[in-house]
């Protein structure tokens, strides 16, 4: 039991440090700039316009207007993002102008606090989905969790998952920078026994967001059969990169435009 | 026409100078410290244990555990506050602790984005004050203000003034912090013209939260029929009283034990 333990211990330190070293070489091989006339490169074997297709185009922030969320729309269908990622006010504003795209349209619920109640999370999802979303990102009852209201909290995501249709991808956004270690891991345990298909590291709006630590956590905790999306402060391509490494196979950035250039960003989420 | 408006630019600088003079000798009129033998003192014609019938006692943060929510309701109850302020997962909870007192139950509505669509502002209404909510905090859509609907941003007031009940308390948020003096103007005229109570200054999740200009702006603004809440870094006796006298008629804090106590609050919002 005590060697176990210490055997877990190693193999995480273990971890870390290769994942600690893979970022350090990806920040090293900088992407083109700018202006220069090469192509952006290729880093960690991942060139950046592979990049957009990991990519929720996001935009959630409560003063953007109608011609920014316009832009995003457009910017996504030009890239190639996976996805629009909006607040619900915009929803049937976005499924208008993706119609006839591929890209898919994802709509925040319980966003960014999670502590609306599980009803008013599930009448959400449910008009997100008529107005046309394809996937829902969920904040986790973070305060029932701290209170140790498991039961709770796995129900709450329950209703969710039951408003949701067959095909509509449902994410969990546990925000990372509320959660200890022990928290996390338990967060993502139950993200995997509720039956969501993503854990997401962050909101945006807390005081930090996606790292690779938490995202090899995640991924470590969760297994291979589901998505990690990491989301908040992902700016650059090589940031995208790490976290794909680390685990993550979505990204939520307002920055795609930027990454998938190889450029970084310099506008906040 | 060119006069009037020295005359108003004017009659707006000599407001603002009185208003911050006498927020100054707030400052300097300390209340008593904790430990002192003397009783809290009153600072410009307001006692501290009067302030509490201004006060919604607020914990609206994600992480807020049930044992901290009990604990504002307990409070709330022994120092006579006005309300108690939190989010849709906690109303029933804190409906049934606060049952049997005049402790009121205000839930926030579309918090704190208010980038929620309008039915969705509308189901969370009807749900909080089945649950015991007596007031309402929602949150202008301030997106649709900054892209110049001002209608869609009336209608989602009405929206949520038609799931209310007859009794209930409406206020709206307008999120000071982000907007422009003309924005701010505008959205009192929208409150005022969708037939809400009050007019609030901040979530307390933005960059910024109350201060006495803006809430001297507000009360200019809707006349004298309307409510102001002052919420957002509201944090000592003197912060709630400079603000009373600014024009508010109601301070949303998380430290509304200590100012009622007279003393500085320490923790944040």
């Amino acid at each position: 039991m005590y060697e176990k333990e210490d055997e877990k211990e190693l193999v995480e330190k273990i971890t870390m440090e290769v994942l600690e070293k893979l970022q350090g070489q990806s920040s090293a091989e900088k992407p083109g700039k700018p202006g220069n006339s090469t192509p952006p490169s290729a880093v960690g074997g991942i060139a950046p316009a592979e990049i957009a297709k990991y990519i929720d185009h996001t935009l959630l922030k409560p003063e953007a207007t109608e011609e920014q969320i316009n832009t995003i729309c457009d910017e996504a269908m030009e890239y190639g993002f996976h996805s629009v990622c909006v607040n619900t006010g915009w929803a049937e504003h976005c499924a208008k102008r993706l119609r006839g795209s591929d890209v898919k349209l994802c709509v925040v619920v319980g966003f960014p606090l999670g502590a609306t109640s599980s009803r008013i999370k599930a009448f959400e999802t449910r008009h997100a989905i008529e107005d046309g979303a394809a996937e829902i990102d969920m904040v986790m009852n973070i305060g029932a969790l701290k209170s140790g209201k498991v039961k709770l909290v796995e129900e709450d995501i329950r209703q969710v998952l039951r408003a949701c249709r067959q095909n509509t991808v449902l994410k969990v956004i546990i925000e990372t920078a509320l959660l200890s270690d022990e928290e996390k891991v338990l967060a993502c345990e139950i993200v995997k026994k509720s039956g969501a298909h993503y854990v997401k590291t962050s909101t945006g709006f807390a005081s930090g967001g996606a790292n690779i630590r938490d995202v090899a956590l995640m991924r470590r905790t969760i297994g291979p059969g589901m998505g990690v999306k990491a989301a908040g402060g992902v700016k650059s391509f090589a940031d995208a990169v790490a976290m794909i490494k680390a685990g993550a196979t979505r990204i939520g950035t307002s920055g795609g435009v930027n990454i998938v250039k190889g450029e970084d960003v310099t506008t906040g989420y």
